[in-house]
């Protein structure tokens, strides 16, 4: 057993895009277990556009990571050591925030054990049966509440979250409409993901394209994005339209704050319902919402794929493609081998 | 019997103010009553906030005003002349959009008596206990769902609707906050409703006065205006925050869109809740809203009043006054003498 962590400590708020120097990579030995800690070696690390939140220290729904600590981040991880009678070595666990590092010590009490099905996959716990999965959930069937035939709009469609945002909106018998970046990203949506149609924004007119296969209208936005893309989703929404604000991504890279729709008068005259969540708001009804993903998932009625990147080295690199587009699902790191 | 009905036409569609010449006031014969109808000598005229979005062409919750019908309205007033069963001469009724106009022609489905109990004037079936009261109803209790103890903030506090929503905060147990234009309005809020705080926008700093009147920051935002008192509300909401839009009286004179929040980002990391409504969307609640505020009426719980301007000819004047505060509680037209 290593007796040394490497880790990645926010050293510097990033300004725009994250630069060296932002994040050292560092080594620390590794603390000696206390009574009730678990070691855990982290195996899969999740980026999420919300880290990048948490780097800077904008108004935000937790403390953001202070400088000297190591970046926040979710994990699962096989237990190394244990002086916990509820876990033994060899078990798969989610430690809490397991933080970009190759181990984490934790509480028992912060550690729950990864329930891992015959057949399925250990990054599907990273992903559609994880935290992005219970997210997509959690704002489409409890905000969004798309009804059959209603048409339902996805941002960042082909990420982690829309992906599954969109299937769901199927599953619940509504037109599914996703807008991703690329032909290839379109293909997969509408080919393998069974939406109606898909927007390829970096080669289309977003608001031509919604106005081509929205004929009726828009019913919920699952907003990802913000800005521009918001605005002509917005645009075109129907009386009593919802929109699950999930987030903006294209506004965490740059300062300053970002705008609302720029026609609010629409939220008024069309009585339209926005509402912002975070998906640890959802953690009393996780159980829930993970039982149904898992029967789906299960059904083969929700597909999803992860977008793997190996070595905790290579995670503030890989974390960047959250904001070109340039990874394809729920992107992981590999800190180290699956057991 | 008159038999020429003064009327309001629209003329043309304002830019920013009304001015003269957007509408006419024009004589027409009444025509002959034919079966199933009732005449109506309107007596109040109701002017809102949504009139001035009635003569504009944005895109607006209810078809515009077309240019050279007569002005909408809410009225109510007395049948002088019936050939319907239902109605009788002398009956006090509300002919469903009575207009603009000494006297409505209107099939008796369109038309609801108007339930008049003793000691209760007239007027208050043109504010607390018509469309006003019912839309301070609905956005405070459906929307808004004010706590005990939480903080609730209302803009245009001392308008119709604004002052009943405050009222209704406070008799659900939560702390009113008002802003309102004036030192005046701001004491009536304070002094004769009960509000716990005022801020008077035209001679304070809202931003700051909110600092030092809501400690714990704003859970429930009841948004009349728009614009920087939105913003400086919104920029002190609460986590899970509730934000009943219904109305953005700011930007009803400017040509162009109103912009949202300019700091959404809130909207996200607060998981705040915005919801736009229109008091028609209400109406299937209509009888248990009005019961309810009746009951707080004849208790003297909520206290409202009425500013009347005497003559159909001052209508687009009166409505002017709206737009820069000068009235006092519900802005009526007296079109002709109460039976």
């Amino acid at each position: 057993m290593a007796d040394v962590n490497r880790r990645w400590v926010l050293r510097r708020r990033p300004q725009g895009e994250i630069a060296p120097g932002d994040l050292a990579l560092e080594s620390a030995p590794l603390p000696e277990l206390q009574a009730g800690e678990v070691l855990v070696r982290n195996v899969y690390l999740s980026l999420d556009p919300t880290n990048r939140i948490w780097m800077s220290d904008i108004d935000q729904y937790m403390p953001p990571v202070q400088l000297g600590e190591v970046m926040r981040g979710g994990t699962i991880g096989v237990v190394e050591q244990s002086r916990s009678d509820r876990f033994q070595p060899g078990q798969i666990v989610n430690p809490g925030i397991g933080g970009w590092q190759e181990y984490t010590v934790v509480q028992e009490g912060m550690t729950t054990p990864v329930p891992v099905a015959p057949g399925v996959p250990l990054t599907a716990y990273m992903s559609v049966l994880g935290m992005t999965g219970l997210t997509a959930w959690a704002g489409m069937t409890d905000i969004g509440r798309p009804q059959p035939g209603e048409t339902v709009v996805v941002s960042a469609a082909a990420g982690a979250v829309g992906s599954i945002a969109g299937q769901i909106a199927k599953l619940k018998g509504a037109r599914a409409i996703g807008i991703a970046g690329g032909p290839e990203k379109c293909r997969w949506l509408v080919e393998d993901l069974g939406f109606d149609g898909a927007i390829d924004y970096k080669n289309e007119d977003v608001g031509a394209a919604l106005d081509r296969l929205c004929p009726n209208g828009i019913d919920v936005n699952f907003e990802n994005v913000g800005g521009a893309i918001m605005d002509a989703v917005v645009s075109r929404m129907n009386n009593f339209g919802r929109m699950p604000l999930c987030g903006m991504i294209s506004g965490y890279n740059t300062e300053g704050a970002m705008p609302g729709p720029s026609d609010f008068g629409r939220v008024l005259m069309r009585r339209l319902l926005i509402k912002g969540f975070i998906v640890i708001d959802y953690f009393p009804r996780a159980a829930e919402g993970l039982t149904e993903l898992a029967g789906w998932v299960m059904s083969g009625q929700i597909k999803w794929k992860a977008h793997v990147e190996d070595g905790l080295e290579n995670a503030p690199a890989a974390l960047q493609r959250l904001f070109t587009g340039d990874h394809d699902g729920k992107l992981l790191v590999r800190v180290s081998p699956e057991p």
